[in-house]
This record gives C-alpha cells, sequence and structure tokens, in this order.
C-alpha cells in the first residue's frame, strides 16, 4: 500500500516512509529559505534545456511561468510547505508539476538533488557574503566616522586591562576598523572558491545529457565551473570557511563590546549609552544594562559552535554526497543571522552613545602612563635601554612610595635617578606631549591617526 | 516622549527603547517554550507570597486564576507573543496585569528575573532529563530484545575495520547497551545538581523580605535551596552539564549509526533497512539510502556545537548576571529536541531492520579470526605467550601465501610451525567453538551474553 | 628482509614497518608518562595469572622483579624510549624480554594492549581525580579562609558589570567556593564510572583462557568488572567526561580572573597583588600586570579545545578500538596539567592579594545601590511591587537629573513620589542595612554568610 | 631582598617572582621553537637602529655577532633556557647582554616585547605556510600520479555510502586534489595578511623614536607595514585564519582516510596497504590494520581543538595584549607539526598502496549503478524525466524481486515498463560504457579526468 503522499523517487521502494522517518529527515522547516535560490537555478537549469533542445520552448515557458508563480505564492505567505515533501527542491518540483503537468516533470532532466542544493547553497552564501561586506563596511564607515569626531580625545591606552601609555580615542576605534577590514578582505577572498558552478554534476559522476554548464553559469552569474563532479556535490569547504570568517567577526565584535562593558561601568565612567539602547532591571529600579552589548558578546558562542557543528560533521565522511551534509544549513543560516544582526545593532549602537572625554582625559593624565616616553627620552641622551627602563622603573617605585606623580618631582629628585635628566623632560610628561612624540606609521599621534583614517575612507 | 508599549522597568529612563534594541534582544521567540514552567513557579510564588501575607488571600486567588486562564490561552494558540515584550516571563506578567489589574502588579514581590529565568530553567532541565532518561531506558531494551533474537548469530568483531575475532552480533548491541546504560547514570548524577531550587536570590543578594523558601521548594518538588544567591542567578552549569550528557548521547549514536551503515553498504550486505526506514535519489532510480543513521551521525555536531556554545559563553563572564547568559537556552532546547528525536528514531529503526545472519557468520568462518584462539591453545599447553604469537602471525602469512585457510591445513603442515598443535586444535577453528570457549566476565560467550541481558533487564 | 627493530606481532607481516610509519603512528614520546600505571597493572596480572596456574610462581617472581626493575631505571632516567618501540606497553615489554628471558614472553598472557591500555588509562584517570578533588578542596578552603576574613568587607554586587545591590566580599568570594564544590561533586560521579577493570576483555571479545578478572579489580582496588567487553576496550567516556569537567573547572576560574583582573585595575582599584604574583613589561617600566590571571582565564580555551579534540575522534567511529583513539592521552594529560596547574596557582594567589575595603565600601555607598530595597520597604507598606518599583525609578531619574543622591533628598520631596514613605526610608539606605536587611537563606547577610562557611567547613 | 634572577623589568618592583608564578607563566619551554625567528628580527632592529643613529656601528656589530653565536649555541643544543628567563626574547636579550654587556643593553630600544613576539609570529607563520604549501603541492601530484595510473580503474561511485554510479577511480583521487588545491589558495590568500610588518607598533601606541619601519620590513621581506599599533599588538587574526586552514586539511585527509580505511576492509577489498605501511597487533597474530589512515583521521580532532581554543582565547579580551594571548603558540605549533606529519605520511602511504582493480570493476559491473543511464535514454527518447526515473525504478523492483540484474532481462521484458526501450539500451548497461557516456565537464569519462589532470599539473 502506497501512502497517499508520493515521492517522486519511490518507483523502487515497496512501501511508503514511514511519517517519523519523514519528520526525522524532512528538512522543508528550514530549508524553504532557499526558495529563491531555489527557483533562479530551476529557471536557469530549464532556459539551457530548451536551448540544448532537451526540453521544447513551450516546456521551457511553462517551467519557468509556473515557477515564478509559485515563488510569488511563496513570498505572499500562500504556499503550504508540509514535512512530507522532503525539502525546498522536491516541494517546488512537485508543486510545479501539480500546477503545469507533464512539462513539470522535465524539469529534473539532468539534475540531481546533490547538485541542486549545492548550487542553491552557493547562491545563498554568494548573496549573504555580498550582505555581509556592506554590514562590514557601513560599520567601518560608522567606527571612522566617530574616530574623526574624537581626534582630539585623549585617553589611556591599555594592556593587560592596566593603564599603558596615553592614546587617542580616535586610534582605538581605528584598531576594530582595522580588524573588520580584514575581514572584509577574507570574504573576498573567500567568494573566488565560492564561484564555482556545480550543476551539471548530477549525482556524482557528470551527466551523459548534452547539458551546457557554460551557459547555465553564464546565466546564473558564475565565472567558473566546478572541476569535478564528485567534489562538486560533496565540497562544503565554501560554508565551512563562510562560518569561520563569521567567527572573527564576531571576535572582534566580542573584543569590543568587551571594552564598551568596561568603559560603561561606573568605575570606568568612560562611555553613556543612551536610554533608548540600553535596558532596564525588573527588581532593581535603578538599574540601566548595556545588554546589547553583553548580548553581541555572548553571541560569538553561537558562531563557534556552528564552526564546530559543520566541521564535526564533515570529518571522517567518505565520499561523496551522504545525509549527514544536510546539517550544513542551519548552522550557516544562523550564522548569517547572527552575525548580520550584531553588525547591523553595534553600527547602531554606535550612534547612540557619548564619550566621557574629560573622564578618559583625567585618567589619561594621573598614573605614570608616560614613564614609557622617559625611558626614549633617556635612550635618546644615550642612556642604553635597559638602564633606562630600570631608572624609570626605580623613579616609579620611588613616587609609589612618595604617593607622589612625575609631575611633582623636582629636576633635583629626579637627577637622583639618573644624571641625564634636564629641564626638557618636564615637556614630556603631559599625555599629550606623549602622544605627539609618536612618530612610527601606524602609532597613536593625530598625524598618523588622521593617515589611517584616510586610508580606511578609501578602501574598496 | 514614552513610547507605546511600557516596560515594566522604565521609571528611570527617559526615552523609549529603540525597535532594533528590542529586536536583538528579545529571546521571547524563542523562551515561550518556558512558559508552562514560568507559570508553574508563579504560582508557587504566589502561594507562598500569600501565606507569609505579603498578598492577600483574594490577590493569590487572582492571580493563580489569571495565570491558569493565561496558561490555557498560549496552549490553545490565542496567546500573542510580541517582541517588544521582551520574554516569557514579561510577557506573562504584562497579561495577567492587563487581565487581573493591580494583583497582578505585586506576583513580582521579591522576586527578580534573574531568579525567575534560573528556576523555569532548573525546571525545564528537570522535565527534559527525566524524559530523556525514559528515551535511552526504551532504546536500551529495544537493543536488548534484538540481541535477545539475536543470541545465535554469529559475526566477525572488528578492530581497525579488519575482521578480528567472532562473535555474536548480540554481544555487539549489548555494548551500546551499556554505553547507553552510562548515558542514564550520568543523567541522575547531574540531575543532583539541578534540584536546587533558586527563587529568593533575588537579582543576586536575596531579598529583604520575608520569603518563606523552603516552602516555594516544597511546592515544586526540589530538595534544596540554593546556597548562594550570586551563584544561583549566574550558574549555567547545570545546562553544560546537560548538553555534555547529550554530545556522548549522540557520539554513542553516532558510532551505532557508522557500524548501521556500514553493515547496510553491498559490500558488507549484513544488514538490510525496511523501505519504510530508507530513502531514495531524486536522480538514480535503484539507490535506497540509510538516511536515518546518516543523519543521526551527522546531527553530533551539532549537540557537540551547542556544548561549545554555551562554555563560550560562560567563559570569562564577570559575576553574576549578564545578558550574555540569554544564550543558553537556544543550545539546550536544540539539545534536548535533537537528543530526543535521535534517540526515539534509532529506537523505531532498530524495529525495522533485519540482519543478514548467513552472510554475517559465513564472514566470521572465512580469514583467520580464529588465530588468537590458536595462540591461546598454545599458551595453555605452555608455549609462552610471545612465542605462541609469533607461530600463528607464521602460519598465517603461509596461508596467506599458499591462499589456504586453518582448516584446509593437515596437521602435519601446522606441527611444522609449533610441536605442540594435536588433534585438539581442529576443534577450535569454527567460530562458534571460538566463541563458546570465552570464559571471562563480559566476553562474548553465549553464556555471559544471557547474563549481560538478565543485568540490562535489571538496571532501574 | 626485517629490519633490525622487531615488533613482538610481526610474524605475519613481509615487511619491517617504514621508519616514516613508526614515527607518526608512535606514542610513547607522550603515553611513556603511564609507565607506573602500566606496570601496576602488568604485576597485578602476572600475580593473577600465577595463581591461576597459567605461569609458574619463577616466572611470576622474575616478571614482577623485572618489571620492578624497569620502573626504578624509568625513575632514575635510565631508560630509553625509542620510537620504535611504539608505545609504552611495548616498550616495557620488550624491555622485560631483554632482561629476564622466557617468562618475559609469557606476561601478555591473555591481554591485549586494547584492554591493557583501557585499564592504564582507567588507573591514571583515578589517581588524576583524586588529586584534582584534593586541589579543588584546598582552593575551597582558601576561599573560605578569606572569606571569613572579609566578613565585614561592603562591596556593590554587580550585574551586567554595572553596580546593582551592596554585598558583603565574603559572599561574593562564596559564590566560587559553591561552583567549586559542585566540580568536586560532577568527579566523586565521574569516579564510578571509571571504577571497572576492564583487564579480560582482551582485544575486543573476551578470553578463552581461565583467567580470574575479580583477583585483578582486587589487587587492583578496582570495585567493578566492565560488563561487555566489546564496549571495555572502546570506551572513552570516562575521559571525555573528566575532560569536560575540567573544562567546567577552568570556566569558573575563568570568571574568578575576569573579576579579579577587573577589581585590578586602577579604575576599579579593588584588589592588589603582591608584587611576587604579579609581573613587568619589558618596555613600560611603571607597568604591574596580572599576568597569573590572565594566563589562567585564557587557559580554560586549552581544555574546551582538548574537549572537542576527544569528541571529534569519537564521533562515527565504528566498533571496537581504532587507532584514532590514540589521540585520547594528550588531551587528557594536557588538561590533567592545565587545571591542576591553574589550581595550584590561584590558591596560591589568594595568599598573595589584598583588598581595598574602603574603595569597595565607598563605591558601595556611592550611587543607587539601596533603590531595591526601597522597592521593597513600599511593598512592606502595601504598595503593590511594581507601582513601588515604578516609584523608586522616577525618583533616580530625579536624582540623576538633580545630581543628587537618595541620603541627600529631604522626606518631603521623597513623598512627592510616594504618600507611604515616612522615616523609616532614612534607616535603609546605608549599604551596610541594606546587607543585614536580607532574610532569605544563601542571601548576603552577614547570618547567612557565615552559615554558608560552616557549610562549606563541612563538606566532606 | 631581590632574587638572584633578575628580571628586565624588575625596576618598579619590591619583590622577586615567585617561582610557582614563574613556572605558571613561562612559555620559553615552547616558545624557544621561534629562536630563529626571534634572531632574525633582532638583527633586522638593530641594523635599522643603527641606520637611525640610535646605536652605534661598534653597538650594531656587537649585537649581530652575540646575536649569531646565541643562535649557533642554540642549534648545537648548547642553550640553556631556563623557566626563570619567562620567554625565548628575555632569554636570548639575557644572554646578549651577559656576553656582550653596555651594547647588549641597547638591542630593545624602541621595541616591546608586545610587537617582538607579533613579529616572531608573523615571521614563523610565513615559513610555516610556505611549507605547508609545498607539502600540499606534493600530496597533490602524488594523488594526479596514482590518478594517471588508475585511468582505466573502473569502480562504483558512492553517495550514502551505496553504489550509485560507475566512476573512474582515478576521478574519485582526483576530487581529493580538487579539495586539497583550494587548501592551497586559502594559505595564499592568508598570507597575504600575515604580511604585515608589526616592529614599531611598540607596546601599543608606537613610538617616539625615529624608527624606520619600512627599512626593517624591507629587511625581513615584509610589502606591508601594520596600520594600527593597537591592533598590531593584538591581533592574532592570521594565526586563527591559519589554524582554520589546517582544519580544513585535516578534514579532507579524514575524508580520504575514511574511504581507504572502508576499501581495505576484507569486505570492500580495493585495496592492499603495504606490509611496511601497516601494523599488527599484540594479541591477534592475523591482524594488519591501517593504523596511519586511523591516526591521520583522528588528527583531525586536534586541529579543531586548536581552532577553538584560539577562538576561546580571543573571545571578549579586551583591548590590546593581554596575556592569555599566550596560549596562541602551543596551538600554532601543535597544528603544523600535525598537518605537516599528516601530510606527509598520506603522501608516503599513497606510494605504498595497490588498489584491487578487478574487485572494484566487478561491484562497479553489479548491481543496478548503471540505472541512471537507463533514464537519460529513456529521457533523451522524449519520457519526461519523472517518468522515466519511475519506469527505472519499477524495473529495479522487479529485478530485485526476481533477483535478477539489468542485463538479464530480455527487451521485451523491458518493454512491458516502457515502449521507448529499444536495442539501443543494451549498449549502456556496462559500467565502462556509462562512465565514457559522461558529457558534462568535470565528469568522470576518461577525456573529462584527461582534463582534470593536465589542469592539477599546471596549477601553479
Amino acid at each position: 500500500m502506497k501512502a497517499k503522499t508520493k515521492k517522486p523517487w519511490e518507483g523502487r521502494f515497496q512501501k511508503a516512509t514511514d511519517p517519523e522517518v519523514e519528520r526525522f529527515t524532512a528538512s522543508i522547516h528550514f530549508d524553504h529559505r532557499l526558495y529563491r535560490h531555489d527557483i533562479r537555478g530551476s529557471i536557469a537549469h530549464a532556459r539551457m534545456l530548451c536551448r540544448q533542445g532537451l526540453i521544447s520552448p513551450e516546456d521551457e515557458k511553462a517551467i519557468i511561468q509556473g515557477l515564478k508563480e509559485i515563488e510569488a505564492e511563496i513570498e505572499a505567505g500562500k504556499f503550504a510547505f508540509r514535512a512530507a515533501d522532503e525539502d525546498i527542491h522536491m516541494a517546488i518540483e512537485k508543486a510545479l508539476i501539480a500546477k503545469i503537468g507533464a512539462p513539470g516533470e522535465k524539469l529534473h532532466t539532468g539534475r540531481s538533488r546533490n547538485d541542486q542544493v549545492a548550487l542553491d547553497l552557493r547562491l545563498f552564501a554568494r548573496d549573504e557574503m555580498a550582505k555581509t561586506k556592506e554590514l562590514l563596511r557601513k560599520l567601518r564607515l560608522k567606527l571612522v566616522e566617530i574616530a574623526g569626531r574624537e581626534k582630539d580625545t585623549v585617553m589611556p591606552g591599555y594592556t593587560h586591562l592596566q593603564q599603558a601609555q596615553p592614546v587617542l580615542l580616535a586610534h582605538h576605534l581605528l584598531a576594530y576598523e582595522a580588524m573588520l577590514a580584514r575581514d572584509e578582505e577574507r570574504i573576498e577572498d573567500a567568494l573566488k572558491r565560492v564561484n564555482f558552478m556545480p550543476l551539471g554534476a548530477g549525482a556524482l559522476a557528470g551527466s551523459g545529457l548534452p547539458l551546457d554548464r557554460k551557459y547555465v553559469a553564464e546565466l546564473l552569474g558564475f565565472p567558473h565551473l566546478s572541476e569535478n563532479s564528485m567534489d562538486a556535490v560533496s565540497d562544503r569547504d565554501f560554508v565551512a570557511e563562510f562560518i569561520f570568517i563569521g567567527a572573527l567577526i564576531m571576535t572582534h565584535l566580542s573584543r569590543l563590546c568587551e571594552d564598551f562593558i568596561i568603559w560603561s561601568t561606573s568605575e570606568f565612567n568612560y562611555l553613556e549609552i543612551d536610554d533608548s539602547f540600553a535596558t532596564g532591571s525588573s527588581l532593581m529600579p535603578q538599574k540601566k544594562n548595556p545588554d546589547v552589548l553583553e548580548l553581541a558578546r555572548g553571541k560569538s558562542g553561537r558562531v563557534y559552535g556552528h564552526l564546530i557543528s559543520l566541521l564535526t560533521v564533515l570529518k571522517g565522511l567518505p565520499m561523496t554526497y551522504n545525509r549527514d551534509l544536510q546539517e550544513d544549513k542551519e548552522a550557516l543560516f544562523d550564522t548569517v543571522d547572527t552575525v548580520s544582526s550584531s553588525l547591523e545593532v553595534i553600527t547602531s549602537l554606535l550612534g547612540h552613545i557619548r564619550f566621557n572625554r574629560k573622564r578618559m582625559f583625567e585618567e589619561a593624565a594621573k598614573g605614570f602612563t608616560t614613564a614609557t616616553d622617559i625611558v626614549e627620552y633617556l635612550a635618546l641622551k644615550g642612556v642604553p635601554f635597559r638602564e633606562a627602563h630600570g631608572v624609570v622603573g626605580r623613579l616609579v617605585a620611588y613616587c609609589l612610595k612618595e604617593n607622589r606623580s612625575f609631575s611633582a618631582l623636582s629636576l633635583k629628585e629626579m637627577r637622583r635617578f639618573s644624571s641625564e635628566f634636564d629641564r626638557g623632560v618636564k615637556k614630556i610628561l603631559a599625555p599629550w606631549a606623549s602622544i605627539e612624540r609618536k612618530k612610527t606609521e601606524g602609532s597613536t599621534s593625530s598625524r598618523e591617526v588622521e593617515k589611517q583614517i584616510q586610508r580606511a575612507l578609501k578602501r574598496k
């Protein structure tokens, strides 16, 4: 007895699929997201079939018309997806046959779900990579904009979360711009490997029909054809690579979020988030929490997890296509959603924060953040670096003991530590002086920061 | 200007939450799944508040009645969840206030979302752990049932995927039973750590109101109270532990699936899957694929990924509650769904396979799977083990060169390799003899396999 | 032509192992660490073989004597490990044969490397679990000791890294004690599953020789025998479980480290690390960095990585033993080393820090950390909780706008927000009052903190 | 009292580092591996310092001479590394000062360990990437060589590990070549991002000394300078990217290993490994195991683990350098070692295997692997694809029921399923015919396989 829901492959089978198996193996509840790419690929395939004389112009027309109607129905929310349809590819093919009859039965000529899903996934990845690049660009430009505004904002730069040397806030923000620019470049590189058209690989061996793969590639804007049909249907490297890039993007965001969360503590008080970008507590009425930053930081875990999921799926998988590969999609989809919503919300948040310039400056002026400048001052006077470092180290120890700052010391006192000290040393103790003394390319001097801004604006 | 959607915590805020922030931070699209646990916890809380005189019996009654109505509405699909409601806790509280007015405003007395969500999650985990245990038990019993049926089925046991020694198929299946029994035990152990009632921890510091935590614990069936309020609101160890156990379960299933996938190749031909538990190919009409096994194997990656997600979220998180923790839920939910559907479908599949006993036996009888028995035979005659191993190794090399099997050798030929060989050796060359010779506890002899079956049936 | 280095299994082979293969597959450069466990297991095995009449008392004596000499040589650094010896098991067996001749050739009677390595690994894990438990206990007791000392130290408790409510520093530290106590319990649970003696499982099928497994178990202190020989040689669950517990321990340490790193910033200034537990900068002479905390935090990644490594190895592995399993050891060894050195160094560091009590108190007294107390105050007067929350929220907004604190408000001003305010409100605005007002079990009141200390001291 | 071992940064410190802290934080036991890169970087730095007049030509000469002597000592195994020296950078600087006195104290002028270690790591990564590329190339060429030899070897291609369609063994092997070619390309892309020279970034802010970064870059062969000094000292993206590529390489190898392990079972019997590349069993004398393949498969877990380790370390790390970053090195080193030894051993193994051509062909000729060819045959006759698929499906079901093969059917029988069948169908039932019928680019026809070989040989 056959079940009511016919499977397109059931000829060889004596029994209908068990409903529990249908539910367990169905992917339609998530891969319906590929409907646009699937239809786009099918239209290109149909056009090629017709051009090669494998279907008639009438069939081609009916197929394309039918597919477009289905696309419209899906977009209008009128298309019923059912688990028994297995996946988006079968669902659309069945709907097409129901709609246009015999011509629909010809669409799958010379095609397998194996190369079809490889195509859909590549079309999807290509689109999403382009979108992610654009979101990265927007966030970078926002950072550049704020850097431009905060070119005179002096703050303590940190290593080990301890105050280290004065830097410009703009410089700190541009460090993030540099990270994100690399992410953009990685996407561009990865795109080269996505841009191979797999259709025509069939199930694994290629096709005996006179298909014109180049024409399909041309219609779909692929510069290359996949080179080995067995690889074509089992390759998910491009998915792993995209997820990895997503993991790095989230890593970069998590670092920015960590900085900003620390900066918005009342103890640091470097940063105020607009009320519209913060949330409150159900119990404590005074609370204003940086939830957006925390969540974006936490969501890095999500993408790391997807990366491990996919690698685990691929590990030790025999050639070629195995159903395990179905697990690629949700990992990819959620990565795309997580990365894009995080990039967007952080970009918006940057427009809703206010830096506490006064407080930042005060902290930079306090303490011993210009100790390194004194070392360099002594080194320029010929004191060997290690000796100079020791001199200033002892000077710091002395100040700590006496509870005084560098600027509170008299020249005479300083000369007790090194006879090389002269009046000039007084000029280098201010944070702004420290910043402007910097000479190296990529340093925090305002000249170099300006160059960074110009370079960032010019990145394609 | 305040937004239309009031937040319960907005007193201190001058601006409404940005809609993008609402969307990004909302969890209601997934945590609505906790509605039953949330309502159950709230009812217990309300009963305690009344008992302690913090709300009146009328308030208590109104609250409980209102919550029950809301539960019914949710179950009937009539409850509208909106991103602006943030999460299930706020959504239900707001609905309650809308429904019953002032008494609803008292429900949150002495409670914070921080301890509330900790409670809901523990209630959820407790339920799901119990369900997972039951599913493990069902799968184990199915394995025992089949082991009982296949007590006479001889097959080659494998190491390195090379034929090693004859074993009973029942013994092989019971190895999986042993793994799953450990998983059950792990859940039981983990349950001890779930069974701490967190309510009363407040936001982090405990409450100044005269709450009766023990009464709430009693109402909800918790044997223990959380011991430190700061730990109580930031502890997600129990989620990580549950996901880890899930990862091990999936690992065990992935090994079973791998075995079965290999066994159902036409080359091995040990296993036939019923048509209702296999699927076909969109292109190749002859194909019958073990998709269920492949997917269950692949889904191990999913749970490994969730484990890494959660650990990443927890890594380096300052005390106590941070919004990053919201990322715990989807990982937990999907783990629960993946593990339970995989356990169920594999249990069902075991009822839809047929082992090819004849073929298994033939393979066990071929080759040199009883070589170790000859070593033991010689060892029992006093030949030092290493020497005996060498003798049989050379015997195998000889057979390979001559393209003959052990049983085809004459005693005279064998004695060329060791003078200890006598007629007795002929009796130990059959696979069944090899199996029944096994004496050690836990070995593959039918006596020991029967003991395993009895032990498995007795596990609580 | 055979190579000079004989392999114990080479009888069947026509060619010697390629040196590159020897190098690639050798594990002796790391598994030599198991020498003590291997020898201990071999001695027990030899005693049993003798008792069962499988070897003579003279053989037994020679074997035990020889093994003890080898152990002494290894401990004296006089034992030469070579890649050609493959692993510690073969290296010791070969050395034994070289030392005592024929009796040494009998040691492996009834044993396979498969059950041997399973035994060694269980002996190792059991020892290391006991050590880890002891290190956890020491760290917990150190936390308890400091908590005892800091029972009067008031600090702001944090959620979202924002000041939330006053808590005792002791309470905060005891939250870590609670986490680590759970880790100890997890180890105890895991130990139950380690405590199964695998010897006698042979390669996979059990043994045909009259081995006395119970006697071996007794000699080695194992309460249970492994129940299924195929499972016994392929089970690495206990390794995964131990690494997972290690991952949780590192997670807990990473949270403590994060707190302490933030506290030791000059902006927070809650914590001073002794010079002997901090390090300096090669360039910046004023720097004093919390490197120990940072490294311990970072090392969480290491253990997460090992967890994923092992799970990946196990995923989809067909039964029973496969050489992939050799990859279990380094992950386990490094986890053990990382966890134990981290626990030790953090325990020591806790003896070399000084909390800045004054500064902590000042921060707790500033701001609006007692806002929740006012809500509870109003709630006790009958104001519905949500209304009370709103009142205090508006009070905070008013204070922020006026740049004033709660205590600076007159009663009259306060009554503008709620007529329920009376003189009593003034008594609850101090942090210490807030702390002592807490009534719930596990809260931050000094009474409850004292109870936690007593409970922690009583944990077995 | 100061300790005996002086730290170069101890001026500010009142106490010596605790020995436990020294041990815990030391990296010299692994980062000594960077000695060559460290010395190379220091020589370039010294030359620049001299050119800029910051040190004298005599100093420069002494420094370079000293560094070269130290390098020679390290290579001769005469250099003593001690934990108290912290890391390779300090160890070399201290040895230099000990050797040449005052000039040595000037080497660190204008440099911090932060930019120094960033440089060393980039030099190391650059070298290792080049080596990995070369190893990939060698393995690819080996695959191409064997593909050339096996151009006439027909085998069943698999999907779902079920026989699917006949393919050439060469085609199957070239699928791996295609994967590895992508890995090479990924390395080339990643190299672009490694090729930024960080020296001059100082601790985080750049340097106030007149350093010539471009000259250093030129000396060390870097085309670019790092653009932001804060990013320069905290960026480990390039390490993560290299480890990710390593993870993909190991994934590809694990798939090849899985195929080969399955092929070398006695059931498949497609592949024989030379005795010199297999190993035996300590218990079972007949065993010959594919250990190399298993270990290489298992080692994928190792690299996945390192990837997670590093991402975990980077997650949420505040700017800029934090000691957590020290955890980057071991992950990178072990990845490099694992990937290179695996590539090498698999390349060697490919020279020590023999394919069982006869058996492969027999399997390809059996069963229904040409069913898809019949579908295509019908489709070319105008039968709609879905209908053709159904016809052949029913034909398969019929054959299974009758226990017959396609070729055993008479034309008359076949015509019962479709009237389109004619004599021509008989010509397409042989595996070789199926292969040669393939027309699409990248398919398994010998023409297309030859093209793949030529393309592979031409890859740069």
